[in-house]
């Protein structure tokens, strides 16, 4: 997105109230998750994210960091989170996205683990599955690419640029016991199709039982 | 109803408030739900509903759309959702009714999902459907009408139209795997049969096993 | 209690806090539930309960009637709950009872369904035990006298009385999927029963599995 | 941790913050829980911990007992807990703890039950494990030891310093269907301990199914 200063700021205020948001909901707990947007500047694109190691809820623009494309840090002295780098795979791959949301959460966690060793969690027949952009019927079928846990971030860097060339449709991915990446052209988007994939998440894994 | 104009602003503002409420209790994701009030004036009667597409967490009387009983624009600039037609089959079905909500939550995602192909859900023996207008014992049996999920809205429109003339005593609809329609002759009317049976159909998907 | 007139607006703001919290948590829904206080006079006892029909999420001490201990109204124009009766059998069973709290939970609702037919819900072994007055170990069994649901209030009322009279240590009684009722010394007291009570119930309902 | 005047304020609004705080996600119902920090003031230690019966929603630095190393109070006038002796059992054995955090939950208290007479509870193969200070793979395996509960105090101090003595990784001890110990070197360090862990003991209960 190209936007004003005044549009930069309301953008980087939602992103802000998003991720507090996320903390209450307990989406976020113990310092994780990431939340980052993408403005452009003319040919030049910065990017703002929140630093490694920050309480979610409490998250205010004056403590985002603000990189390069490149994840060179512009302003900001905190320190980049080592999932930065997942981050910029995913505004490469996807040239459209202004916004990236990343949470730990009990739903996302369980179904990643059910469905632990597939290439991805499908889900489909449910109507919210329309809050998902282009998404025109319940009769769609979502399926959430699931990329196996490292603590290795360029196996996870290359692993992410894959399932996003082959999955041009998918709205999110999941790290296996470790969360959901989501985003849209804007925080709103972005947010949207969090709500929409967490909710179904909680839908499907009741669904299976013994949860 | 017949309102004057304070009596309107009042209930226009309770109709967002329990929109807002909906969406604190994650009973309205995605900008998904749909809320509606209608008034008499004279002869006329007006409705005020939701815009297509609005995050419900942040509804106010501003971002109402005005419309007439044939669903004809008033006054206000959003795109009326899809579901308004739903909507003006409720209030020509059921004169005495003066508000509308309809929610997508967990639980009746599941308790819809769960009596998939039945013509309705069950619920009985509950203390707390007092709750709903006219219901004096708990010994009383509510049949929650389910009807079955399409993106044709004229479709679902007849069927709607079908099924509440059949179920003359009903206080809410199930669309499956979709979500819930509840109505009453006030917007706290329709929030207590909404909170009525959204409490009841947790219990029972809980009392059933597996979620 | 016997309660000066500062003592006396404070214990009543409180119920009415708790009853709004208890909202909060979804523990009143439908304008479901009632609570009251008591408090002595000279030889007067005098009653403050809340009114049918109100939604517990907005309950002030204007709305409470004022009844004494016969359940005859002496100021307040509302309508006194049908469970009045209830109340007045507790305060006349337990004379040091200052307060009674009476909430319809997901969690209350579920375990009176799967003791069905029993005399009492049997809960053993726990810390928070000790938040119920007078026990000092987790080995305490607190046995739940669960009385079966009817219409019939005198019934309803007869029963009542004879569970607390078979059953003197009990901090409360369940109604059969239809809600708790708990007391206290005070507010604060019967709120602390009624943490701990829903607190078990909950863990007691998801460690029997399938909910 | 050796504080100036306004640190210590601070770290000390931030424990009652906390206590709030876990009280409105229902961990610390019915008065349990209790908190403490700890500061250095030249060679002396002093303590701040929650009074005996407070209602952990409430709480405020007014509220907290100052007391010495061995337990002897300096300030205020509440009843110490009873577990005052598990905070100084831990003081002494972890000398960088700062905050000590000790909450009921559902989640801890069903965990616990689960895997009553183990020695500890194993979590494995999640990334928020990293919300643990000094674990930075989702590979590490977290063993958090289990104690019976027992009311003698004496006996439970023991058995603390015993597992701690054991288990120099541990970030939390279980008392069996009582409640989770965590701590920090920080307020902060030890919320984010308790966030990490609770999320892992609801995630676990869940995956093994039946709750």
């Amino acid at each position: 997105m190209a936007l004003g200063r005044e549009a930069l700021e309301s953008e980087v205020e939602r992103l802000c109230a998003t991720a507090r948001w996320c903390y209450g909901r307990g989406w976020a707990p113990a310092t994780s998750g990431n939340f980052s947007v993408r403005v452009s500047d003319g040919p030049t694109q910065r990017l703002f994210i929140t630093p490694s190691g920050l309480d979610k809820g409490t998250v205010t623009p004056a403590h985002l960091l603000e990189i390069d494309q490149e994840g060179q840090a512009l302003k900001g002295s905190g320190k980049p989170s080592a999932e930065t780098g997942l981050h910029l795979v995913i505004y490469r791959a996807r040239p459209e996205t202004g916004a990236i949301l990343h949470v730990h959460t009990v739903w996302n966690t369980l179904i990643s683990g059910r469905y632990a060793g597939k290439e991805f969690v499908p889900i489909a027949g449910y109507e919210i599955l329309k809050g998902l952009a282009g998404v025109i019927s319940h009769e769609h079928v979502e399926r959430v690419p699931l990329i196996e846990n490292t603590q290795d971030y360029s196996v996870l860097s290359s692993k992410l640029e894959d399932v996003l060339g082959k999955n041009p449709e998918a709205h999110g991915v999941l790290l296996s016991r470790h969360g959901l990446y989501t985003w849209g052209q804007s925080v709103a988007d972005a947010r949207r199709h969090l709500e929409a994939l967490e909710f179904l998440f909680e839908v499907e894994v009741r669904r299976m039982g013994g949860q």
